[in-house]
């Protein structure tokens, strides 16, 4: 999941690469499928804009990466915006899932809260490069906007989860909900920012280390 | 201490913009200070680096974002890698004194970690957009390598005092102290992204809220 450079490049000449039509555009006139597939691009394309920031990735730049022509990308995609928009779905379609999954479960909000940290922390450990890209979001364009304005969405429910534990009495009272679930995501959404993985902690490891620290706090007792 | 672009603007000519050694080298061959301390233009500088990302912002930016020339600007400042040292220093130099005065503490290491806890809040609170600046950045010159070389060594050492904890037992022991001080330093370091002065919730409340969330879910018990 993590931005794949090592993906294998094609072995082609100078003059295919510089001239992309010769190497889609057969005599037949049947276009071919170019030697990446969609998730590979994105995967490349992600793993740039974390690094160098989405504002200073170029298409260019991204063909230059995974060893293709412009036009190669132009067949996956209408351009940038649109690897941006497909990299921000995928983050936020998975987290989603995760709460529509949680609010059917039988039990308390407790018990809901805990299954939305846990596949929070899963999603955030399967998908890191793709969450990575959405919490760094500044907001610069409607695109941006629009995707935070579902991650806020996604908060402000498990903030909802935060009260109704709260007011059932299975976490503490004497916490404000809205500033716990902040600090709550805080804590969640840092693991984008030092967890590796194939380190020694696995996903579940984490989720579990990561619920019962949020969770051993705030639990009434 | 928030980024303050309505810092009253100067009455100067078209002409006298577009040459400011005329507004700064008088008749006598004095040269005047401009209109703004170092510390304003810290404020605006920070602010749009922020908002724009360092790479994007140049001096051009911000000097028409302060109503001022670039050549008002190279008055205060070399050039924008000095205004980002500046600006990182003053968020490590906060960050660093908060240890100092802790490590000397009476007490067990808990409370030592308490004080830091508390005083770490404090700064982001009191330095928002500075600290904000140092958490965003991506490493991508010596400078901002130096700067996360330097905020790492500050997280070590607070990962020390939780270990130290762990070790005399005021810790809860089942949960690994590398984890846990990531977690914890996600949490405070994420109230950059949510809070802002001058809500219903003072820094010193803040501060409690966070090290009860924090704290409650790691003491023995």
């Amino acid at each position: 999941m993590t931005g794949n450079t090592d993906a294998a490049t094609p072995a082609r000449t100078a003059a295919e690469a510089s001239s992309p039509a010769v190497a889609y555009r057969r005599g037949n006139g049947r276009i071919d499928r170019p030697p990446y597939d969609l998730d590979a691009v994105l995967d490349v394309a992600v793993a740039t804009f974390n690094e160098r920031g989405y504002e200073a990735t170029s298409i260019s730049a991204l063909a230059e990466r995974l060893g293709t022509s412009k036009s190669a990308l132009y067949y996956h995609v209408s351009g940038k915006e649109e690897l941006l928009r497909r990299a921000l779905d995928r983050a936020l379609d998975e987290l989603e899932a995760v709460l529509e999954a949680a609010v059917v479960l039988e039990g308390d909000a407790a018990q809901r809260l805990e299954s939305v940290l846990r596949g929070a922390v899963r999603v955030l450990v399967a998908e890191l490069p793709y969450v990575t890209l959405l919490l760094r979001l500044r907001g610069n364009t409607d695109l941006e906007r629009d995707a935070i304005r579902r991650r806020r969405d996604f908060d402000h429910r498990v903030s909802e989860l935060v009260e109704a534990a709260h007011d059932e009495g299975s976490l503490r009272a004497d916490l404000d909900a809205g500033t716990t679930s902040r600090l709550l995501f805080g804590m969640i959404n840092s693991i984008v920012e030092w967890y590796r993985p194939g380190g020694p902690m696995d996903a579940s490891a984490l989720a579990d280390a990561t619920v019962s620290v949020a969770l051993d706090g705030l639990r009434a007792r």
